[in-house]
């Protein structure tokens, strides 16, 4: 069960990133609309916004303006939407459903899905760079212009402290997503398919595919606040902690669950050859594996005291409903 | 024929910049080698390096350093590849070749020629936010970190004095390259195939898919510099007028050359139901539009004096080898 008070602030928190990732999505108008249809289709497929919940409370942990961290959470969730979109493609994946819905490539076509990934990375980016998504006093109008259908040049001013939050957030962002991190672990993950798994195999997959993202969400969040960098590190580890056990817990899922409790096709990752904790180590081990981890985790925020216990909450939450 | 002096500048920006390419692309090691190894394989396939010559010529036009303006080179040049990639593939133009080689999922295969593309673009942004070759003393060693293996945190100092500049390149490249830019453009060229070609179709298809990337170029030479706004406005316009002709052009040899001239297949455009220039227009047409938007794009120079000599014959090069 979710305690109370973590729901209350999850809702909060999703409802002030989906307004701004209306804001910031383009309006699906002119003779490019079919990329913003797409865009917002899947990211207004009803996810639950973990990741930019992670960077929310890692930014108000350290002190931080929550406004900062917004649109660090959008760019995030923009990020991990792209590569949902992606990994369900024929090429990849090849999912029909995603979260009890078509995916992108059936709800549209191929080709579409292909570009509002790519859309939807380059967006994460731009509103690091240039907040559509006013940093400092909530959210601003966008006033029509920067749709899809138009290519006009508006200089948007920003402020000089937050070029140089800009110039890390893209840095860390960059390095989360790509071949340091996420992308890194899609391309393990095919390239050990079919293979006898091992130990270092599934903890590469594990620790580029989702881990790394995780770790820059809570990094992003420390940033947004200026937090020094043994604060950064720190909570960089819990997240990475985390999303090691979430996935772990996830795979065991994958293989005790049945289709209608996932909303997708159960056994998937056996069926498909793909590398897991389970298919290693086993059901237990996974499980006490898991809890090992969380524990591991938990152990990151012990500095900063009660202040942490939302996110304390979050991250048991987020493994237990998955064991 | 191509201006000697024109020729031996193209030649040392080439080099310059593949250089620098090679310094920031990651090495094929690790679980995820095929990725890097995709990524090189597409970046140097030998492309002429006309986007990172623009940027490099538009800052040194603004009197900036040249080593302001090689991140960006790089980063324009990684998302002029991550566009081919992702253009080439079975679900979009589905072509075989690619400047007379494998395309990349013919190479590779399509999943990894995706992955590529996503890797590139996310490389593109990191090296604006936090360049691994050194902005201002030349290019500098990567001391062997940040490979496609591993997911360590390095920690690379950035000047103030960047920072500034980052925000405002990410910015640009992203608007350049996305949903305001590029991407419109391919969307809105498959929304046309097939439906009767209009003036407005070509228009917008053209301004877009090709237009603003080069309009980027230009203006990311300009921001390396820190050029006043107005000078770059006006490269930004000079591009976007060079790109526009260099779409014409392009278009009309498409429909005139043959295969072995193009090292691509010949009359593929009008097979394929794409909406082009010539087709809305004629042959006679397209190529008097193309000299006109020439002539404008140069208007867009005088203020600039003989200094601009070298963009003037990469301009006129640029247009007459395809006209």
């Amino acid at each position: 069960m979710i305690p109370e008070r973590l729901a209350a602030c999850l809702e909060a928190q999703r409802l002030l990133v989906e307004d701004a990732l209306d804001r910031c999505l383009p309006r699906p108008e002119g003779p490019a609309h079919r990329l913003a249809e797409a865009m917002r289709y899947s990211v207004f497929a009803g996810g639950k916004r973990l990741r930019p919940a992670l960077v929310l409370l890692a930014c108000e942990l350290c002190g931080g303006d929550r406004g900062n961290a917004v649109p660090p959470a959008c760019a995030i969730e923009l990020v991990h939407t792209y590569s949902l979109i992606h990994d369900d493609l024929p090429a990849m994946d090849d999912d029909d459903l995603r979260r009890g819905r078509p995916s992108c490539h059936r709800a549209f076509d191929e080709a579409t899905a292909i570009l509002a990934g790519d859309a939807l990375l380059t967006l994460a980016f731009e509103i690091l760079a240039q907040p559509l998504v006013s940093p400092t006093v909530g959210l601003s109008d966008r006033a029509g212009e920067d749709t899809a259908g138009q290519a006009s040049r508006v200089t948007v001013r920003v402020l000089p402290s937050w070029e140089r939050r800009a110039a890390r957030f893209v840095a860390e962002l960059a390095r989360g997503a790509g071949t340091a991190g996420m992308l890194a672990g899609q391309v393990a993950d095919m390239a050990y398919q079919g293979e006898a798994p091992t130990a270092e195999a599934v903890d590469f997959i594990h620790r580029h595919k989702t881990a790394a993202l995780l770790a820059s969400s809570l990094r992003l969040g420390a940033i947004a606040a200026d937090a020094p960098s043994e604060r950064t590190d720190r909570l960089g580890r819990f997240g990475e902690k985390l999303g090691l056990a979430f996935q772990i817990a996830d795979d065991a899922l994958d293989v005790q669950a049945t289709s209608e409790q996932l909303g997708k096709t159960a056994g998937k990752d056996i069926a498909s050859g793909k590398v897991t904790y389970p298919a290693v180590f086993g059901l237990e081990e996974s499980h006490r594996r898991a809890r090992q981890l969380t524990t591991e985790a938990m152990a990151e925020l012990d500095p900063f005291g009660p202040a942490a216990d939302l996110l304390r909450d979050l991250a048991r939450y987020v493994v237990e409903r998955k064991a």
